[in-house]
């Protein structure tokens, strides 16, 4: 039995969603970011990151999402949510992820998250502007070269299209309109029809 | 025959000692940063990202290390480069990368690139700062939490050890003595000491 550790509006969305598409046993735990419970001594032991999302399995703790959703796929094959057994294909997965983590949801963490990177409040104040225009330049060439629809990689669903839904859902905050990427906007209409991703937002409202 | 694109003293090290450590057939093609050759029209329709490393294979090119690193593991099974058939090994490897990806080069990028998040001169100025600091936080995670030893994953070198030795070399700039990591610092020593690095040290320096 796996445990899962999560926050609401958090990327941990991301692998939250694979898990119902792989119809997964798991113990779902919520962390609670205003009360700081991802930075309690007991969490801390769980992740010394101090992060979301975190996996529990019976060999131990995974973190970063997109090693959790690879493995997800990977313990689930009947799910047939990764092409594991194509190098290029898998790569191509993979390299849509690391964009995801290393750029987008970096690009956007500049604005909520500015703290990380430089202490003065001017600082934070330049780093939230310019984090709207940069997310905006990601989704561009999100649409123009990554994105290949319906689904993120082309035909198949894969665990990259909860991790871009997630992405996508924090545009507005930016004030960009997902409606700018017409793939990218039919693609968040389709994810949001899906039964897995209305589990996973009641959950999170709940 | 495969095709890479790199530039000195960039994370493209990671996968040019990965693809010598794999004994793998490619060309090298270096970008020279300097006079902006990632921003050639040419390069731009190689990788549209402009940046490197990107891998031209016979099906298409590849980019993002952690991507990149897997796939000449995966296509040279022989040099025993990853363990992909265990799901939660695996995932070690691929949750390694990912940080080492997405919060430690990040960490880095904001002392030389800071102008990618921020535009005033003292935003940049606070970002460099803080960057140091932001390292040493890094590495001291990566050497209780997350290096095994001898080789990052433990007793298997795998392609996690070019890519730490690649981003451990950026210490220096930060003046951030490795030796404060005593597992961190033994293994840039034992890595300096293979031939595949001493290859790609003095390709990189030609």
């Amino acid at each position: 039995m796996l445990t899962f550790y999560w926050a609401r509006n958090t990327c941990a969305r991301a692998t939250h969603i694979a898990l119902e598409d792989a119809g997964a046993a798991y113990v779902s735990k919520r962390l609670d970011f205003a009360k700081a419970e991802q930075r309690t001594p007991e969490y801390l032991g769980v992740n010394p990151k101090g992060r979301v999302p975190a996996l529990v399995t019976s060999q131990g703790v995974l973190t970063e999402t997109p090693a959790l959703l690879v493995y997800v796929a990977q313990i689930h094959p009947q799910a047939k949510l990764a092409d594991l057994t194509d190098p290029f294909a898998f790569a191509q997965c993979q390299a849509f992820a690391a964009y995801l983590c290393s750029t987008v949801h970096v690009a956007h963490a500049h604005d909520p998250r500015g703290a990380r990177w430089a202490d003065e409040p001017a600082s934070l104040a330049d780093m939230k502007r310019k984090s709207h225009g940069n997310m905006r330049d990601c989704f561009r060439l999100i649409e123009r070269d990554l994105f290949r629809g319906p689904w993120a990689l082309g035909d198949a669903y894969s665990v990259i299209d909860p991790y871009l839904f997630t992405i996508s859902s924090w545009l507005a905050g930016h004030g960009v309109d997902v409606a700018e990427f017409p793939g990218v906007a039919a693609h968040f209409m389709r994810m949001n029809e899906r039964e897995s991703v209305r589990r996973v937002l009641a959950v999170e409202a709940a």
